[in-house]
């Protein structure tokens, strides 16, 4: 099945459902977007905005035609609606997802029947404010999208969300549910964590210290951007993610403790070399 | 004293002395800008980049005529400078700095003659590379600038200092020497450790799984960036600052425990209350 003729379903009008409805209208990439959501007020704003050339509260009505069914709201919810809605959606669609969490979606596809192709995927960018009004259809563009296929999965629905991926203009990288979890726990929840750590410490200090407030300059701001994540999203990812990310904030204690422990002995060879290492490995890390 | 008739000599032209010497040159602020810089291919440089009038190694040169001297190198080297070069300075001129941790530099301040002025400083900016090629005239627009004056700062060095300034765009902020390395520990500092400790855990992660790397997204760069600043800085800050930024590390530490004990116990409402709270004062902080 091609995708330039297939009628693509979006649940969920956020940020990330949103931007991927504007980026295929506007690429002319299937035959029609079709957006579910909840509240007749969001089914107009999604189509004042051009994320969808239809959008419905509906269920039946929006999956029974689509080829190809996007699953766009936070990990626990795509993980009950991948068996609440397959009974709306026709033999031989595919279903795939945009959640931020793998293992447990997946496990879900694995119990669809076998005239329903499924595959997870998750786009690896982001923004700190959320919502359709957020939405940007170059949100993709040059960012890597993951792709974590079961055994189930069969080339075509790979194809399928191949190509869906490539008309955003992302990249896709295959691989397995469990390997992207761990990934995501360390290079996006973790950071996550820490910011709202940060941030908390902040909150605490400025009890006596207003004026850190005013103080705060672009370090902070940087590392304090993504504790202001959507927060059903974030306690979602926090909850599906639970072991990988506790062991991430194992590491991070442990790294911590390390950096106490050389202030406290006083040696400034040990932290010299320490950051050093660190500070080469992040600037060669995104010279681009 | 006006500024405008003023000889000002930046010792150390780094990203934050050549940027003040770029800023004053390019308003016109003062009579003339002289340039300590310890290489003679550092002098053709920051008369190349525009950075100074007069660029030279020669200390007792470059000082004896200075009316207001701005001391712009790491902490500890700040330190030793203000009772180093003091011989240098006419009787007269004011003495201030660019330095990250305060309360030392103070103390130096204070150590120095009566017919020599002095104030604390520190510009609230910064980037994550460092060196005169980085510097930028603009760095300070619409910064704060911290004044930590003491017991020995007249009215006379407060002015002179606030007018510089005012003429680079930053906001002039007054506070003790001892809260404002309260509040750097916790809004600078801070987020300096644990940029450090994500890029850790991830070098450490990537080991088994470096496609971490290609899936790392905009939350990952911005919570590491600043783990990419100058080493030799940090390493000053971190053994300068260290209380202050020991006790922020404990709160992190126990920032991180909380967070770990809701996970643990699955208490997602418990989760859900501190981070909306962290979230909202998040959006609400930097709204512009």
């Amino acid at each position: 099945m091609s995708l330039a003729i297939s009628i693509v379903t979006i649940v969920g009008m956020g940020l990330m459902g949103g931007s991927l409805g504007m980026a295929l209208v506007k690429a002319g990439a299937c035959k029609e977007v079709r957006a579910l959501v909840r509240r007749e007020e969001a089914a107009e704003e999604v189509l004042a905005q051009g994320a969808a050339h239809v959008a419905e509260t509906d269920a039946r009505q929006l999956l029974e035609e689509a080829d190809l069914v996007v699953l766009a709201t936070p990990v626990r919810t795509i993980e009950a609606q991948v068996s609440e809605l397959q009974r709306f959606v026709k033999s031989g669609a595919v279903i795939t997802d945009m959640g931020s969490v793998k293992t447990g979606i997946v496990k879900a596809m694995d119990n669809l029947p076998p005239h329903i192709g499924a595959l997870g995927g998750h786009p690896m960018c982001g923004k700190e404010t959320s919502g359709l009004a957020s939405a940007d259809p170059a949100l993709f563009r040059k960012r890597v999208w993951a792709l974590t296929p079961s055994k189930r999965t069969d080339p075509r629905a790979l194809s399928l969300v191949e190509t869906m991926v490539e008309a955003t203009g992302a990249r896709r990288m295959v691989l397995s549910a469990e390997k992207h979890d761990t990934a995501v726990a360390c290079i996006s929840h973790l950071p996550y964590v820490l910011a709202t750590t940060l941030m908390e410490v902040a909150k605490d200090t400025a009890t006596n210290q207003p004026e850190i407030w005013e103080l705060a300059a672009s370090g902070f701001k940087d590392t304090s951007r993504i504790a202001a994540s959507d927060l059903t999203m974030m306690v979602d990812i926090l909850a599906t993610n639970r072991e990988n990310i506790l062991q991430m904030l194992h590491r991070a204690s442990r790294g911590i403790d390390r950096i106490v422990g050389l202030m406290t002995d006083e040696n400034d060879e040990g932290l010299r070399d320490m950051l050093s290492e660190i500070r080469d490995r992040r600037i060669g890390m995104f010279q681009s």
